[in-house]
């Protein structure tokens, strides 16, 4: 394969800069710039040694190489990590003189992919990488941290052999049909795939929790106007819980629209839309609130404890009906006028929150009631293999489906071999998970997601 | 001194991301976290391994660590770097981890401030880390490098000495005051401070073309509404000319409005306000234009060929004398209706330049006046040691006053005593500029200057 090269770190003014290069030739590309005490080839593995990049006997860059022979690299192909100074211009300097120099530059994933397909990592563990990279809290981290150290994974590769050892019994049936054999066999079926579905159904249960740690919780918030909507969106984000605020100098907008609660992250949808809202209400009022109930998995309704209960906060309640909902009774530093039966009645069983957000009551209620809404009972990450990739839910789903018509099969005494295509295919929904039996296709697609230089 | 801790690659979503530690207990804080085949202390010099982090049980992160003994690294310090994966999240939650078992947040600049302080580096060589980080364009990264290789310093290293020898022979005359001592001191003096004065004089020479480099220009581009000058922006900015469009995945935003010309960063200024102009040419007019002229290093004074020059024309000319100025008679491709003659006798001899914008005619003409008016006679910059930062300027300019009063009181028969206080004073400035007996406020305020994590 060719040596490719890429930026590995983010870009920006950074103190170094990582230019990487992977293949045969990247070695031996790397002793084309640099010059040091002695040449990247005659360097021992897993080193570092400090010299400098010169093309056209001009000195480019001063610069620490670490210099990794396979297989025991990320790739399993000798690696080289240039480290220079990390100015855009810097960084990109360096990426252009070994791309001149033979190597190629990288397609987004093409280290985790060349990983991937060396068979360092299936692909489950490839997208927990990227998942890594991404995630918002360090819940959602850890999710993918088991991911990547192939917790999942070895779920996937036990259950897999379960149903192919259910095939080869029903091989046998097939290739040796004798009296009683078809029964047996359906027996068998049904003994061993129920501990199957069973498994596939539990992994779905984690599913929900592992994609809101994953992707976020698409928060809306609404109530009429002046219930104190705005008051809420800043309680949220700029209480020091903006995902990176913590960050020396990152800037707020990068992320600001994600909030961590309790290691949920919750992204505000139309935010701006929101912070508006409380200007042009007289124009586009509750109608406004409506619309941005569309995409959420989580609505924050806001009320008004100095008010009575409006006919338009009823209509919000209708709108949210079905829905993960919050309600939030704000302004309890007024007097009460709020009829608290009767939000409670129209809430049905979700959570009731009272809060002043003028004195910063009640958020610590508020973030416990958004918590409690997804990860009740305080389960944790680390005691439980999540699923949260999309693509792995849809084919445990899948799985789960043809598990289920397999046994329900075996008691309708459908033939064995019509049964077999169920269990065969459960069989390979599990391993497309893991990258068995992949197209190709699908596996450029997904690493074409990833971002550069990993 | 205790042990520092930084992020030390740019923050955003990147495959690696670099936790930097400096100092005594850099290596034992390290094995706090990490688990490899052995601990970190157990692990040669200038080596990687592989490794996870946990905290608390917990693996938080799989990573890379490279360790690097004292006195042979960045800081002259003990130094570990984990490599871990980039995102957010992973980088700050390593970063938390290290300060939660004694390290200590980094301030900017601290990794480099630490070189200086140690000796490794001096004052003008550390000024060059940081631009060579922030360098817009490969000629401004070459000027950079040179002074991170120590030219400047060496230079100056040099000059000091010749002062310092001419320090040494006035106090010998003050010792040993004794007949024509005076006037032979005076001598000596003149002989040696005069090449001084010259060299400094030379490297003045260079700091227009070096703080240009360093700094950009800034680039205003003005004229009459419909001249073409958002063609001229849209010409400078979109042919694949700004400053980081090849660098895959680098938002536009970052530095949009720098672009690079032949190596000259030109900075434009308010390219906004430009770009409306055209739009809202009715209410705001020239005015707008001449508004822009403040701030400019360079003026691109746009007139259309197809008209005959206004009134308005002649006033921009006026605004703009004894600025540094290119004429751009746009719009060729029409016919001419605009006096040439009087066009040269208004710019005097200022380049003229004419372009079809519409069909991208003239502007490889345009580039070469703009980059000839800084850059004539095609100086390379690896030829010459550039002064570009402002602090070094100033130094040498209070230097080259002080050398010249130093010599021309030799001719004015000044008692050498007091001579001599002038002759200390340039070996001071001059020292400055690499930090010699530079007051810790000062250090301290450049430092602060830095990028995180360096």
């Amino acid at each position: 394969m060719d040596t490719i090269a890429a930026i590995s770190t983010a870009l920006g003014e950074g103190a170094i800069g990582i230019v990487r290069l992977s293949g045969d030739q990247a070695i031996s590309i790397g002793d084309k710039l640099f010059s040091g005490a002695k040449p990247l080839k005659e360097v021992p593995s897993h080193t570092i040694v400090y010299g400098h990049l010169a093309e056209d006997g001009e000195v480019i860059e001063e610069s620490m190489v670490t210099v990794m022979r396979a297989p025991k690299t990320y790739t399993r192909e000798d690696i080289i990590e240039i480290n220079c100074h990390g100015g855009l211009v810097s960084v990109n300097r360096v990426l252009q003189a070994v791309l001149s120099h033979g190597a190629r530059l990288a397609e987004p994933g093409e280290f985790t992919k060349r990983a991937f397909l060396n068979g360092r990592i299936d692909l489950s563990q490839a997208e927990g990488v990227m998942d890594l990279i991404r995630s918002k809290t360090d819940r959602a981290m850890n999710v993918a941290m088991r991911q990547v150290e192939g917790r999942l994974s070895n779920q996937i590769k036990r259950l897999r052999q379960e149903v192919l050892e259910t095939v080869a019994a029903i091989e046998v049936n097939i290739d040796y049909p004798e009296y009683d054999a078809e029964t047996i066999t359906q027996d068998i079926i049904k003994e061993k795939m129920t501990p199957v579905l069973a498994e596939v159904e539990s992994l779905l249960v984690t599913a929900k929790q592992g994609k809101v740690l994953r992707e976020g919780l698409a928060t809306a918030i609404i109530g009429r106007p002046n219930v104190g909507k705005s008051s809420l969106m800043n309680s949220l984000v700029h209480e020091a819980k903006a995902i990176v605020t913590d960050i020396p100098g990152t800037t707020r907008d990068t992320l600001e629209e994600y909030v961590n609660v309790r290691g949920v992250p919750l992204r505000l949808v139309d935010t701006a839309g929101i912070r508006e809202t409380e200007d042009i209400v007289e124009k586009i009022g509750v109608e406004r609130s409506r619309q941005a109930l569309k995409d959420a998995d989580l609505i924050l309704l806001v009320l008004n404890s100095a008010e009575p209960l409006t006919i338009e906060d009823e209509a919000l309640f209708d709108a949210v009906s079905g829905m993960d909902v919050v309600v939030i009774v704000n302004k309890t530093d007024q007097k009460k006028r709020i009829d608290m039966e009767k939000v409670h009645q129209l809430a049905a069983n979700r959570p009731v929150v009272t809060t002043s957000l003028l004195f910063e009551e009640g958020i610590d209620q508020l973030e416990e009631a958004i918590s409690g809404l997804f990860f009740d009972g305080g389960i944790e990450s680390h005691d439980l293999t999540y699923v949260s990739n999309a693509r792995h839910i849809g084919l445990l789903n899948q799985a789960k489906t043809r598990a289920l018509e397999a046994i329900e099969a075996t008691d309708m005494d459908v033939p064995v071999d019509l049964i077999q295509i169920d269990v065969t295919r459960t069989w390979e929904l599990l391993g497309e998970i893991i990258g068995e039996d992949v197209q190709d296709s699908l596996i450029d697609q997904l690493f074409s997601q990833f971002c550069l230089g990993k």
